[in-house]
């Protein structure tokens, strides 16, 4: 192709722009990252202005391609490409990082135009992975395009980003790395060497261009290569230089500083005379009109009642596989996501049946969790499942989604002690305290196969926010007749009397052992009530209180799980100026390998720990 | 070298031995993994009697080899090894997985030669890697050697070592990785093709070796190989195949499936008939006298009182930095670990006054946290820091380090909405709940520079587990005085009287915003008491609840965290069973970009939210 000169001269003149703003904007701001964005304004403005196809006026558009700043603290430059495409003006930009703009210090989706929220480092590239296997496996011809730092390469999850790029053949994902050398604190750990980190990728099967990230011919023609790979994903590792154009370029020790009021005009008048041509054109950005984004709902949907009959045994994990099949024919935007465990999530079932709407992540979380994200951007419905441990490999990326306002589904299988053999590295612990934390996120945590049924299909609906599903490892005996409702932030009464001494409130397993509880204190002519605590956040205050006035004022709650941060702690809050005594089980030590049963009864969260605890409370 | 027929023979005996013992006690727990462990029968083999030089009868001896069994779920290989040196007999490892012996499923440091608590994948080399560094700057003359599978090479984890291994040149380490081709519900994403897995390790700046695992010649000649490498790390690629020796080798479908009592002749025989000439020999093991760890204790250590003078304005993480600084001095063992963030974190002045005793570890806080396990094994005293929030992205490590007991120093900064600008990517607001929930961890929050002098040091003492210390990044005033005394599960009682209406509960920066909310009620005649609760955990039940009681029995806590999980959480939980009325103030939203100021008011944490619960409270 022939590349006017023209157009090179367009896209300079852009970059020049961009750099005046983010210099403006960062010093006005009295902080952000000015000369992170003076290396990256080339490739961005020819990213904006010349590479990516995209109707400003909605960026949701089905086919526009999809722009991800993995170096998120380069956002003003993102902000300033769109001042220069026309959505943003100069006074929006001057807002940066104030509290009543939504221009924050890094990207986040209150300003629509940004597709992730970044700032937690060497994230993007599986966002972007997500947004792209998305659209291959729906057949829309979008680019994703990801700008990332030479720093966050050391990021373990990218490379488990472009491992699975490989593998997937995901020609329509282009990686352009931004490589000026400087780190915040240090020279990077490749330095200032292209050639050394291209073999890296190279070797993971990417496609690779390397250009001078400054020349403005290199990066259009490196992009136009990109487009016309179709076998692999592209990677342009671009040299550039930290600080470009001003007098602190390629120097140590100017990561994350603005400059003041008074160095500010300095720095103005070095970009203009190193950029006197480009400086000097005039370009009016077109005034758009402000796009409102509109969320796409999971559609309505119904599935027939479960078939599920009481007192079989099943485990919940593989109720839960069972459902995700059901769920799968009336939701055609359900995408199941593993990370190497399928077999004992039994979201096997699910690849079985739609192995187009299934992504096999092999063992890396982290890429799970990143194109999870991706996936919910493009309007998809992903659910995620692993064991619950190792949702702990991936706690920040699930930590940028909730920032991120995404839909995600969970399921964290093999959790708590009563796993049984297989040790304390299998066993997930911390997993309700991990994903309570999260701002609006819901905890659901079935017992039976029913429950499971029913929750899993709650846990798709919600698209407020995360929705973790604790799933239980044990073939448990279903407790629940097929009509039963659950909601969230429900509970189910199982025991009550007119003469309860006291309430327990358990969940999953441990829901069994305060039914055998139950039944060994009336043998004695002791009733308690027993509540199924299903939904952990949010929590059933009022049941959970009324059931402990009416019994006694006394309360236990146990958990398979460790005491902090877990159900026994949210109980305390809730109830924290109710007169009602409350004794918490739950596991405080470090376990070990045993039987289920053996382990309940080590960690004192089985039915004998439970007797024990209510004599404790009625002496 | 010549290597003689011999010892081939040998050592392709002790691999059946081991095979065999693998079978058996797998079929015998009922469960494990005994596929797995056939695959890399003849590479444990060839290390334990061919490559590592030990002293079996002292595992921490100083230049002892080190192995770390990265591949957890191959445990019953590692106790049929330490069986076949003659520390373990048969009826040991005939108990593997049974609540009674310390063979877990997964290896666990229950059993003192285990290196490093393995079991959730792609954690070994990076552990690795901390010892062969460790050994490295001590001039000590081990090998590490770390057995990978190659299921687990899609972790990013991994890479993150790879990196780093190659970066610091650490030629010391040899990473063994057990090619079997097949993962639990899936065949590897490299199949089986060593040489575009070898690529990778060559373009990360390793010397690679790739063999046939099964070929004892090719495995001895290897090691001898990976030891005369003075420049690089070496890996030894083994392609092998899962099951080796019995029907189901090579086949999908058997991983974590031990064979039944009945199949359990049938498959002996098969590796019997396989290996006939291995089976026949007989070597006797020795049998060694057990060995009982020591623990090295921290060193008594005493620093002069600080020199901070009250109502200086100086930044607890500056504090940190200078506190580490004075400890270098007196603990020859310190190592600090960075992220790239060290002059966020101040661990840069740690750095400059002792450059060989600091790490490096660029932005990849998965390998700083192995590193830090492995050097902790080795006798040293790691402080690890980086963002509060960034400890997210290895918190399946810090959950590993828990279960290995490893004494990990971690030190978060840049906490809480108060950070400002940066926006919520860069604020650790989860922090508290995660490290509330290890077993054994004590979590401490100093809010000025007087006692983050002291609460440093009790860190730095804590040898029981992990200490976690919570650095605000804004410079606080001094309120403390040099000889003031803090301790691991204290508080201090700022403000008292006779009179109080209330009591408030702070910790960090909200310390400030609770005294300033004490001087603006005090003018409206409305005394409260405030205590700085330091320690969250273990948190000072008694103290706060005396208060509380004196205080009108009204208690309101007030924190920079989540709700969940957080400082209040814990309160509630340790006065569940006090007639004590408790408001909590935290934050429960999604942070956004603005002053510290701003958004302390528009969390509710600053000291109108708190002059607004006190009278809330006294309504």
């Amino acid at each position: 192709m022939k590349i006017s000169l023209d157009l090179l001269a367009q896209l300079r003149h852009r970059a020049y722009n961009m750099r005046v703003l983010c210099l403006e904007a960062t010093t006005e701001a009295g902080s952000g990252h000015p000369t992170t964005c003076l290396s990256a304004a080339d490739l961005v403005a020819a990213l904006f202005f010349y590479g990516m196809q995209y109707d400003p006026e909605n960026p949701a558009a089905r086919n526009n391609d999809r722009f991800i700043l993995s170096k998120g603290h380069g956002a003003p430059l993102l902000y300033a490409a769109w001042k220069e495409v026309g959505v943003l003006t100069k006074e929006d930009v001057m807002g940066l990082r104030s509290f009543s703009s939504v221009l924050e210090g890094h990207p986040v989706p209150r300003f629509p135009y940004v597709e992730a929220a970044t700032g937690s480092l060497g994230m993007g590239l599986s966002i972007g992975l997500g947004m792209a296997i998305g659209g291959q496996r729906n057949n829309r011809s979008f680019y994703t395009y990801v700008l990332l730092g030479d720093s966050e390469m050391t990021e373990g999850s990218v490379w488990e980003a472009i491992e699975l790029a490989a593998y997937y053949n995901v020609n329509r994902l282009i990686a352009i790395v931004d490589f000026n050398r400087l780190g915040q604190s240090i020279e990077t750990i490749d330095d200032h060497d292209p050639a050394k980190h291209e073999e890296r990728w190279k070797a993971f099967g990417w496609h690779t261009i390397t250009i001078d990230g400054h020349d403005m011919k290199e990066i259009v023609e490196a992009l136009d290569e990109a487009k016309k790979e179709y076998e692999k994903p592209t990677v342009i590792i671009a040299k550039t230089f930290k600080g470009y154009g001003i007098e602190v370029e390629d120097k140590m020790g100017y990561h994350g500083k603005a400059f003041s009021k008074e160095e500010l005009p300095k720095m103005l008048k070095q970009l203009e005379e190193r950029f006197k041509e480009d400086a000097k054109m005039q370009i009016e950005p077109p005034k758009l009109k402000p796009y409102t984004p509109r969320r796409k709902d999971v559609p309505e949907f119904t599935l027939p009642p479960c078939s599920y009959s009481k007192d079989a045994k099943v485990a919940p994990r593989k109720a839960f596989g069972e459902t995700l099949v059901q769920l799968g024919t009336v939701l055609n935007d359900l995408i199941v996501l593993d990370a190497e465990v399928k077999n004992s999530t039994f979201t096997q079932l699910f690849e079985d049946a739609y192995p187009s709407r299934f992504i096999e992540s092999f063992i890396a979380e982290q890429a799970m969790i990143g194109m999870a994200i991706g996936l919910s951007s493009l309007g998809y419905i992903p659910f995620s499942a692993t064991f619950a441990s190792f949702f702990s490999r991936a706690h920040d990326q699930i930590r940028m989604a909730a920032i991120n306002r995404s839909a995600l589904r969970l399921a964290g299988t093999h959790v708590g002690v009563s796993i049984g053999q297989d040790g304390p590295s299998q066993m997930g612990l911390e997993d309700i305290g991990m994903m309570r934390a999260l701002p609006d996120s819901v905890v659901l945590y079935p017992c039976d196969a029913v429950s499971t049924y029913a929750l899993t299909q709650l846990a798709v609906r919600y698209q407020d926010g995360i929705s973790y599903l604790r799933l239980t490892r044990a073939a448990t005996p279903v407790i629940y007749e097929p009509g039963d409702t659950f909601f969230i932030g429900g509970s189910k009464v199982l025991k009550e009397s007119d003469n309860d001494r006291a309430c327990i409130v358990a969940a999953g397993i441990t829901v069994f052992e305060a039914l055998k509880a139950y039944e060994e204190l009336k043998k004695r002519n002791i009733l308690v009530s027993v509540i199924d605590l299903y939904s952990i956040k949010p929590l059933d205050y009022e049941t959970i209180k009324q059931q402990a006035l009416k019994a006694n004022k006394k309360l236990i709650t146990v958990e398979d799980h460790f005491l902090q941060g877990g159900m026994g702690e949210a109980v305390c809050y809730a109830l924290r100026n109710d007169d009602i005594t409350i004794e918490v089980l739950a596991v405080t030590d470090i376990s070990r390998s045993g039987t289920p049963e053996e382990l309940l009864a080590y960690h004192k969260i089985d039915h004998m720990a439970l007797i024990e605890a209510v004599y404790k409370l009625l002496v």
